[in-house]
């Protein structure tokens, strides 16, 4: 089975789960949690153990994180390199609601890893839009 | 005063808001609301213009949401315009923390609007990354 997990700051992970559950209905194969103000990364990394703990080696995942280099996708790496769990994951950080939809959408579907890694890039980033808006339409053009 | 707002479907938006309150601590001059699972589209209007109640014309507003296009974004964009409040406003969607963060951190020191838009673009783009590792580095190598 192929698994998204979101991790996160605060409920930011939580926070995106609840939109895919809105747009997608079935989440079953998406995990989540949150590096809660005031935790430690120890105790961290005890929920992230259990909460994949169901997860093996025959399984693979996609790790997306709120942001690269924090704390809950850096203890996340690590949890995973301990489970020896690494060698079947991809990892993205910057995570936006576009990144998680289209992770669930094309994981089944994209089984090659570099297109897959290179269409969840620019399906993210081409999420990312200013909105502009014409303040100054006269009548005659409407 | 310069206001961001964070709009979403669910519990995004509240996610959000919750990493910059631990990264950020004081964040007196950020508003957040989901639309709720089953809300009208009237119900999160009715919510979000009692969440703008206390802008006036003499504030501005940097509208962050979740997916550009989407119900809660559009909704947000509609009451601003009702207000009369659109025209002190910078729009963004597919937003990550990392747009959240630098809007915040920005917003009172570029006041040029073009290039907020251009900077918050960029880094928000910029935070959206593939984490690779290398699982064959030797006992040389390190």
């Amino acid at each position: 089975m192929k698994y998204v997990i979101l991790v996160s700051h605060g409920l930011f992970a939580q926070g995106v789960h609840s939109v895919l559950k809105m747009v997608n209905g079935n989440t079953n194969d998406v995990l989540s949690i949150g590096l809660e103000d005031g935790m430690s990364a120890e105790k961290f990394a005890e929920k992230f153990k259990k909460l994949v703990s169901s997860i093996s080696k025959s399984d693979s995942i996609i790790l997306l994180g709120d942001l690269d280099g924090g704390s809950p996708l850096t203890t996340a790496i690590n949890c995973l390199s301990e489970l020896n769990l690494l060698e079947n994951s991809l990892i993205f950080g910057g995570m936006n609601v576009g990144m998680a939809i289209t992770a669930c959408n094309l994981k089944d579907s994209i089984t090659d890893s570099n297109e897959f890694v290179k269409t969840l890039l620019e399906e993210s980033k081409d999420a990312i839009t200013n909105i502009i808006l014409n303040f100054n339409v006269t009548d005659d053009e409407i």
